[in-house]
């Protein structure tokens, strides 16, 4: 149980998470800072958050988590803000989705203090965004990442946990190194490779033409090309280094299959092809297999 | 209204148009024809076709409309098949989803009788396929691209057009050139790519790591790489020219787009994915407003 709770970002993701600790009453007051005052009056409305906070200095003291919710680039000024008044016994955590840069700015941010940071990563969301996106079950069933430091106490890791388990989420953890190359791989490329084609179709002549017999298939391919364009980009630039190792890792696999087609070699493109099919096809059973007994076992 | 209608290949293509055109009460007969008697069985049984055809010559005789609704690369044996049966006034078509190879294989098979073929092809599909994924409904709203030829007469692509109108389809015409350069970028490309993504992860020695964090932006991302890879090495294959153009203007966008990665240039960065995200984002807008006077007004 949490006494005290405060969230640097009331929208989707610092927002959900208030209410999944409300929901399981796993919390009994939470604090709400953030750059819009907009914002954290409809939170305080949406009953996401109990107060304002009046200041950082208000909003940290005497408590026992911390969530920084917002935007990647904004963490290291957001921790430099807390750091000052950061006391022994409090845990702060964050929902970036990077996370190399993420630890670069929490001890550049906190010195020492970066011992009680426990570096986090929420895989959830939805294509809404702000505090009225906000659900309670927004990580039911879904895996937080955390990347706790050499510096961390287990405690401090467990209550992060912790809290996160009473979201309904499923914990676990890699390096700030390993999530960000996992994540490269599989968030980061499809995203740059859906914006980079659409944009390629947009700036073609006949683009309208195009566009006009585009159906569900193109929808669905470019349905991440429709997030924020701010967002991912600080998300390529704070992951450059493993993006562009995936980037590259592609453009070789694609110059492969280029090859293939342009000898018309049947058989090698259809094994390209099955074995994505079939990969693709055993990795959607692993998941609907993990997912079912954390549906009919959640509350 | 047709009072007899052929199909060749009665899986969720040819199902789905017999039952659309049963539906509105516009044929009175339907005969089927495919490779596998197990479908035609339970075609039948589904009221999908009327009877068997026990040959091609009668499924051929007396007919006002034949559809070719099977693989892509058996168009040209069908055709060949059908040809010595060809009565004038009955016209043919077909639901494949390149045209060129189309044409190139119908001029071959049915020599000047290919004045009776009128290309086409309905953009429209399930994740499903056989009989048993057939619906009456699956063209309402739908685009059904016709390429007629030169050697068509007006009155036979209008009967087809009529057809398609009947199942509650949009009529669009293009070339078979126009038809397949456009298809290679809005729907060939993205499949290619999805495919060759998701071998990429397959193949990396830490795939069930990278599959372990893969999460719903990936499977939206590759949902188009779960399709039949047979299928899509025909089509490929069947557009190889349209395609390996489409895939070299990809290549060259990708490379400009590593090149502002590589030297952090965030403005041009996010100037792309903002370009495709309002690119998107119009053309969802488009095609919501596009589809809502046709279901509404739609029978």
């Amino acid at each position: 149980m949490f006494k005290k709770i405060a969230i640097f970002g009331v929208g989707l993701i610092g927002g959900s998470f208030a209410l999944a600790l409300k929901n399981a009453e796993a919390v009994e007051r939470v604090l709400g800072l953030g750059r819009s005052t907009a914002s954290l009056a409809r939170a305080r409305e949406l009953g996401i958050i109990d107060e304002i906070a009046t200041s950082v200095a208000e909003a940290v003291r005497d408590t026992d988590l911390i969530l920084v919710a917002a935007p990647v680039a904004q963490t290291e000024a957001i921790l430099a803000a807390i750091a000052p008044y950061l006391q022994p016994g409090t845990v702060v955590t964050d929902a970036g989705s990077t996370k190399s840069d993420v630890v670069a700015a929490a001890r550049k941010a906190l010195g020492v203090k970066v011992a009680q940071f426990v570096p986090g990563h929420p895989i959830a969301g939805r294509e809404l965004n702000g505090p009225d996106a906000a659900i309670a079950d927004l990580y039911v069933g879904k895996k937080v990442v955390l990347a706790p430091l050499a510096e961390n106490t287990p405690q401090d890791v467990a209550r992060v946990a912790e809290a996160w388990r009473q979201c309904g989420a499923i914990i676990h953890q890699l390096t700030p190194e390993k999530h960000d190359c996992v994540f490269a791989a599989v968030s980061h490329l499809p995203h740059l490779l859906a914006y980079a084609l659409v944009d390629d179709i947009a700036n073609k002549p006949h683009a309208d033409l195009l566009f006009q017999y585009a159906a569900s298939g193109f929808r669905d391919f470019t349905r991440i090309a429709g997030s924020s364009p701010e967002m991912w980009r600080d998300i390529s630039l704070a992951n450059q280094t493993a993006l562009l190792h995936e980037l590259d890792s592609y453009l070789v696999q694609l110059t492969q299959v280029r090859a293939l087609l342009a000898v018309g070699d049947g058989p090698a493109l259809e094994a390209v092809y099955a074995n994505a099919q079939r990969a693709r096809h055993n990795w959607i059973k692993t998941i609907e297999a993990a997912e079912k007994p954390e549906k009919q076992g959640g509350d």
